[in-house]
């Protein structure tokens, strides 16, 4: 692994695993917010703000979808890197297929822009990034956070009125995300970057248990939090989808499908027939990412072939308690 | 890898892969027969004859399952080496489940026995190993032609009446071995040794066709060749019993699991049900195997958990054309 160490670009600094071989996730460094308030420092504006993320990232993919779903995409500009992560970190690459090039900086790596932000950056560097334009630097890199100012701070500039985080339901969400992190989102991680088999199968118990468990909630309701669509259905949504192609295979985790579960299946392909979420899934890059970019997994970089998956056929969620928002309730892959 | 070169053991000479990265599986080179001839060299005898095995090795199980459903037991002898190989190879552990010391020269590694057969071998050091007692030597190290000796030239020793390779079905046995040898049996090892993604996707395009294709035949008759349990179903039953918590993970073979195909698994649970053949699956030493001998394929060396597959489980099979041989139709675990 790799990254920056006082601003200097290391490849040997960085370790992921303990010394029980269990995947250790460092934490995110820029943790400003945007807020709809004439006194904070970055307030929501149209245009103002640069999201980088790569299409491979579960935890980009959240802001993403965020943007999708909102409408954000006139207020909210993107650049995405290379899915093909090397020891120079994450690149950009426009002739690739998907890529663009780093529409604010013509940056070649991501971590310039990280050096730009604070040239005295310690940190990994990671994707999503939101990027104020104004001061030239990072806001955030938290994924939760990210997802949480899009959805909430700015309405005034969202084409859509889908509210992910309502009055009513915020200390669910809040419990759901919290509750779904370590077993499931960062699960996969835990399982597939273990180096010992204790700490492997502690991860996978814990992941399917978690599967097992949800399975179970979502058979009674359309969504994790019950009758509404949520910022919690985002952060699940984003490692179901990569599940069956990736992490059953190249993390191991490999007890059944995600395709083989009565709810959870369904519950993945309603989310992917929302309005605006299936343009935000790129399973080439999902895949290439993963099988090309962890050497001390897969030696020789081979993308597994993987099932085929049909998230486009019918499912009857929407006969369930749960109706999607109004603005997203249109033009649905299934009706 | 490694391999006897003149008789010394050699751990730097010898490669599995091609230039383009394809699997090369090297040929057996111990290729005499047992025959029920008063000319022959090697004449079937009880108690004379000994197989060395692996529980693990898909083609040391063809001959433990050929010994089980004939009755040989009492005419061969066993013995069973360690599921872990490293750069030693094959080698005797007595003391660990499952294993056995080598019963007759008390060898610590597999190679001795090679050595002992020919003191300048130069082949790799595999399983199975049919070994003749009164000569102390190798007759055979080809486990489709040691399958066929047991088959065929020990009925005055075998406790069962069953015929495996019977008169009128005997050319099309022959065709199927051949034909699933290299999309199927070799497939899964082809799929999982590549070093490049054009051979890979090669063999998984090869692997699975030719599983689509059976899954078809099989949905009309109850075994391979027909109406008659045959050889051929042993050479694929060894292949299939392994892929699902082996070769679709560990060899990302993963375009579907074999219990999600309609005749492919219900054909696997009557084999495994068949009296007898239970009792040569050792899923640990299958899993333990695969998934701690390849560091270049699972650096790591973490055993996957893999699905949980109810072999025991009911089929429908005996309601289709063909029944299993008259001595093997008793006691089966789902009358």
């Amino acid at each position: 692994m790799n990254m920056l160490v006082d601003g200097e670009w290391r490849t040997d600094a960085y370790e992921t695993t303990d010394d029980d071989g269990s995947f250790q996730r460092q934490e995110t460094t820029f943790r400003d917010r945007i807020r709809d308030d004439p006194d904070a420092r970055f307030q929501p504006e149209s245009g103002r703000y640069h999201l980088y993320v790569s299409y491979a990232c579960p935890w980009a993919h959240r802001t993403l979808v965020t943007r999708a779903l909102k409408g954000l995409e006139d207020a909210i500009s993107v650049s995405v890197v290379d899915p093909y992560r090397d020891e120079d970190g994450w690149q950009f690459t426009p002739e690739k297929e998907g890529c663009t090039r780093d529409h604010l900086h013509d940056a070649n790596y991501l971590r310039e822009l990280y050096v730009t932000a604070d040239s005295d950056a310690t940190c990994r560097v990671t994707v999503p990034v939101l990027w104020d334009t104004e001061e030239d630097t990072i806001v955030n890199n938290e994924s939760k956070e990210i997802m949480r100012m899009l959805d909430t701070e700015f309405d005034d500039y969202a084409a859509r009125d889908v509210d992910l985080y309502p009055e009513g339901y915020q200390d669910e969400v809040d419990r759901i995300l919290d509750g779904i992190y370590e077993p499931i989102n960062n699960g996969v991680y835990r399982a597939g970057f273990a180096t010992d088999q204790g700490p492997y199968d502690e991860a996978v118990n814990d992941l399917f248990s978690a599967l097992d468990h949800w399975d179970d909630v979502l058979a009674d309701q359309r969504y994790l939090a019950g009758d509404r669509l949520t910022e919690a259905d985002i952060a699940m949504f984003t490692t179901l989808v990569r599940f069956d192609n990736v992490y059953h295979t190249h993390f191991m985790c490999n007890v059944q499908y995600v395709r083989e579960y009565d709810n959870l299946w369904p519950y993945l392909r309603d989310l992917y027939q929302t309005p605006g979420v299936a343009e935000t899934v790129n399973m080439d890059h999902i895949k290439e990412h993963y099988y090309t970019t962890h050497p001390d997994v897969n030696p020789h970089r081979i993308v597994a072939r993987g099932p085929d998956l049909d998230f486009e056929k019918s499912h009857d969620r929407d006969e369930l308690p749960g109706d999607r928002p109004a603005a997203l309730s249109a033009a649905t892959a299934d009706d």
